[in-house]
């Protein structure tokens, strides 16, 4: 018998749970409350567009997604971390470089957080980043093109959960590691060595403010527990930024009991600038560290990873005044900061309050050393030092705050399914909506911003069951709109999400409208194999490689006839495609391949790689229903033996093979 | 210069793309109707279900989508072709021999056709099939667990289009392929004696009627053209099944222009049954084949993969009464059997009418040899002769038709970019509805069935432009929602897909409602490594190979301390899912892996392999949100030197390790 001891969580939380699944085995219509005027509401009759852009991450999906509110409808599955078959990215040689890591090509990754890029603290819609949760990764998608352009892997890091949060301006990207691990040379240690030997670090990864370049600029090492989500300062608390951690038990092992043993964990206060300035002033260290920094060209329309090979690393330990802590009840998991910056409200999912702390109070606590202790060596701040009021009885399970602009907070709370509206500065609570089931994050559009746009708050769920028809044992992940014009909240959509819709950010659609790029410019193209007039087609053997250059239009390939292949050659496909307009894609896919197809956007070159494998005729197309005469654009290959005389000739049409 | 001739396509339908484009062009609320309770329509409320289940191909993704209708909410991505990361489909050692392929494994296909099983010529709710276009396959997903439970490979095929159609009872599904290619020995020939070399083969797939397993009965050798579609028949026509073909140009190069020379192309009317017979009498041969049939074992919850060597063949040559040719307007795409099985209608894509053919008539012509000739040695029926009657400028480019079983008939037009309705027994138009844009497929629910549950049609479209917010140049792919009630239809909705929505088929709730499961009986499991308790699990070393059989439920993993592993051993972490109730699936992830995740359902076992390629502590963890303490599920991997002595132990809590 392994588990010996009695679960803290079933003493602890016992009536909770109970609570949460009387809610989920309530009879499916019990408890909904629908306006008359909700489907008015949600329909966004044909030809029309929503009125905002909602992106969420696909949680265990690893790509991020963009869908139309008030409709619910997915607009584009962008993918980030994963490899993806509709449209090759990871799979074509142009692609695979981006999902690159100190370990190889890793296929997936677990995406938990996007965040939109923020001018003054305002979502400006250039950039979004998301966090690679389990390979510890950065990624920055531009938002003029949907394309995941950057993704920088994070050293010393695991589990890149508390990830990535910006600052007002987008000075920095922010990452902490969710796991703590060994950091440094000292790599093989027992794991139950962890108080001695475990580290956590925060990644600060700068970013450029023209071209939002990523650079990894330092590391914070912080102490070892477990790290779970952050929110940057805006306003007067520009400077800082607030990391919930839990686990400050420092266990290793069996945490549902073991990290649940301390009446408060901590809020993590880390003066950046600070630390920026102490960086700047050398007081960091350069450690080896090996990750990959993959950035994509868009004139070659390709992806380059390189290796990096060192981080400078800051050691809270030799800057006493970076770091504070903040005692806060039961294992927090949300720190949200209110749009004007002068309140941190924290949620401890184990916790029967959510405290509120004031910024104001936390800068005099910290002048006056008003400090409890410490921990690990960093000043705990006096809980009623700082604090600004506690929201009582909120609910069970209280996780994430976002606000409406007019002092109104929303709280998600996991165990009693639902979520809580509370005014910010009363503490009051105003209103409470059940949610259908188990609410993780809960997202306002511009609801963690300077300026929330409001309106609806998104409920992004764990637990679907019995909510749309079923589909075997899995099921699709969830969402629910909920309308916040009025006093009370009025559930208005569900709507399914593709992964687990672990967070969300929406905005505006004419934020992201005025940005964006219908086709690439052919004549901007310089991919190294483009060819970018069907002139410029041909077919080079050096060795058993072979460059097929290619072009497609509608409706043909060109060349579609090509012959001298042999048995055993890698042959690289490098397709143009020569259209310039907007949404006139052409697939491509080979038989026998043993990689992924190819979609190749107006005015793109991409290349699948193709390895001849069996002797014979091989037809190729073009994938996407592109024209009238679509299932016209096809070709052949002729695979001969691998010690054939079959010279290498192309033509199409009319033109003698090997003549052009 | 390789294009020199002018293109055909120019000349002969270059009218109709002029009407296209304009089509395209128009402001974008232009021509959209809709009615002012369109809203109601659609809407489904939160907690109420769809009334139909919709499943869409996802074309170049290679996967199945699920939607509910009339709302057009995603239901689940089925992954049966393609890699899919959400749920480790393909990555784990599990799935990874459903993608096998007498190619190695291939990470992706080009799904077309979903296919519902039919019993007595009406959809019955037990089975979809869809075919790869690419690789030619054939899958089945059963639907009362919505999982891809087999995958056939077909021979001799490349580009399996026309395919997987049903005959009345599912005795067959049956498979063409969509470019001809050499087959038998002679491999190695130039791609310019396709008129001598090529051939097409129609491959019988036998369907058990118990379980549902597919055997690759025979396949019949056809004349070396394209082909398209097929349809079988039902009620009297039960015993035959119609292909179209195009390009019987025989052309091999720019087919654009080479394949739309003729001003008829064929469909053909194959006499399943009698081939059926004459290869019961031994008539075929069998032929060397290599090709990979993949079966999922539900007791194991694991794929098998066998490569099978031999396929019966039989050659039209040698048996002259099961084929006969229908003489159709130009390039032929989609024929489709009226409800009763009496007429079959023929769409020439680059044709200004659409024959309707009489099965009694085409009995009772080949009857009489009322034949104009010969195709390849195939009678060529008199068109006259063969003829129920002829729709009159239904619009340009018509594609495919279904029905109401009202005795009305929907026809989309590519070209045209509308649906147009007409009267079966008359001919005679009754409307037309634009859609938005370039209408490939349509669906009626129960369209192509002996009895059309009605209602609704879906347009299936291939261009989307600016029918929602923008996405960059990569749009998504889109299907609309229209109302048949009345006799005017109304557009109702429009709504995104999965990858092209190449063709989709809708069947009542309630059929597949009655059959579905919710968990996996963990009593039931015989996964050769599944831990069915804690108790149970343990971690094994066999030379630089470690077993770990490990187990999950709310909230740990059990071990989650493991020390032992040494640098470049390959890890197999089996993971069951302890839970025994609906929607609680437990995710498995670890850092460095070079693999894909696992979503391992309730009473499931799935095994990821991981090669231990550093050396440190490396954190594990739950990657689907299962519970308040989710976040603490988490544990640690020790990796050594490979040189190490550090021995094996686990453990969890209080337990010391190694002693268990």
């Amino acid at each position: 018998m392994i588990l010996k001891k009695k679960s803290v969580m079933t003493q602890a939380v016992g009536a909770l749970l109970v609570t949460s699944m009387l809610f989920s085995c309530k009879p499916k219509q019990a408890g909904t409350v629908v306006e008359g005027d909700a489907a008015q509401k949600v329909y966004v009759a044909p030809g029309k567009f929503d009125e905002l852009y909602m992106f969420a991450s696909g949680g265990f999906s690893g790509q991020l997604a963009a869908y139309g509110l008030p409709s619910g409808r997915l607009l584009k599955v962008i993918p980030v971390f994963s490899q993806n078959a509709e449209n090759g990215w990871g799979y074509s040689e142009e692609t695979k470089p981006m999902l690159n890591t100190s370990h190889g090509l890793i296929p997936w990754d677990d995406a938990h957080h996007p965040e939109l890029s923020k001018t003054s603290g305002e979502d400006d819609g250039r950039w979004i980043f998301i966090n690679g949760n389990n390979t510890p990764r950065i990624a920055r998608i531009n938002l003029s093109t949907f394309k995941t352009e950057e993704i920088m892997e994070l050293p010393n890091s695991a589990g890149n959960h508390a990830s990535p949060f910006c600052t007002e301006n987008t000075e920095y990207v922010v990452g902490n590691t969710r796991f703590s691990v060994p950091v440094g040379d000292k790599q093989d240690v027992p794991i139950n060595s962890y108080k001695e030997n475990f580290r956590g670090a925060v990644s600060f990864v700068k970013v450029d403010k023209e071209n939002g370049r990523m650079n990894l600029d330092f590391q914070l090492l912080v102490p070892g527990v477990d790290y779970d989500l952050a929110h940057a300062g805006k306003g007067p608390s520009h400077d800082w930024i607030f990391f919930t951690c839990y686990n400050t038990e420092k266990a290793h092992t069996l945490l549902e009991v073991n990290a649940s043993q301390r009446d408060k964990d901590f809020i993590m206060a880390v003066n950046w600038k600070k630390a920026a300035e102490y960086v700047a002033q050398g007081k960091g260290k350069k450690m080896p560290a090996a990750y990959a920094h993959n950035v994509w060209d868009e004139a070659t329309h390709t992806g380059n990873s390189t290796m990096m090979n060192e981080v400078t690393i800051l050691d809270v330990k030799d800057v006493p005044d970076v770091v504070y802590y903040i005692p806060c009840p039961k294992s927090p998991h949300g720190v949200d900061v209110t749009p004007d910056g002068e309140r941190i409200v924290a949620s401890g999912k184990l916790a029967a309050v959510i405290p509120v702390f004031s910024f104001k109070k936390i800068l005099s606590a910290i002048e006056g050393k008003q400090f409890e202790g410490d921990f690990d060596g960093i000043p705990v701040l006096q809980y009623d030092a700082v604090l600004d009021g506690e929201v009582e009885k909120p609910g069970l399970g209280p996780l994430h705050t976002e606000f409406d602009g007019q002092g109104n907070a929303y709280t998600s709370m996991f165990v009693s399914s639902e979520i809580v509206k509370w005014k910010v500065d009363t503490k009051e609570i105003l209103d409470r909506i059940p949610t259908y089931y188990s609410i993780g994050h809960l997202s306002v559009p511009g609801g963690d911003s300077k300026v929330p746009f409001g309106k609806y708050v998104v409920a992004l769920n764990k637990i679907t069951k019995d909510r749309y028809l079923p589909t075997g044992p899995e099921l699709t992940q969830s969402a629910q709109l909920i309308d916040i014009t009025g006093e009370k909240m009025k559930l208005l959509l569900d709507f399914p999400t593709i992964g687990e819709p672990h967070y969300a950010q929406s905005i505006p659609a004419e934020k992201i409208l005025k940005n964006q790029i219908k086709f690439f410019k052919l004549a901007d193209n310089k991919h190294p194999h483009a060819a970018k007039s069907e002139k410029e087609t041909r077919v080079e053997r050096k060795g058993n490689r072979v460059d097929v250059y290619m072009t497609a239009i509608r409706s043909h390939i060109a060349p579609d006839n090509i012959e001298g292949i042999r048995k055993g050659d890698e042959v690289y496909f490098h397709v143009t495609n020569l259209e310039q307009d907007w949404d006139v894609p052409h697939g491509f896919a080979i038989k026998g391949n043993n990689n992924a197809e190819l979609l190749v956007m107006p005015g793109e070159t991409a290349t699948l790689k193709w390895v001849a494998d069996r002797i014979g005729v091989i037809p190729f197309y073009c994938t996407d229903f592109c024209s009238a005469l679509h299932q016209e654009m096809q070709g052949y290959v002729r695979v001969s033996d691998a010690g054939s005389n079959v010279p290498i000739t192309f033509s199409i049409g009319e033109n003698p093979a090997g003549t052009k």
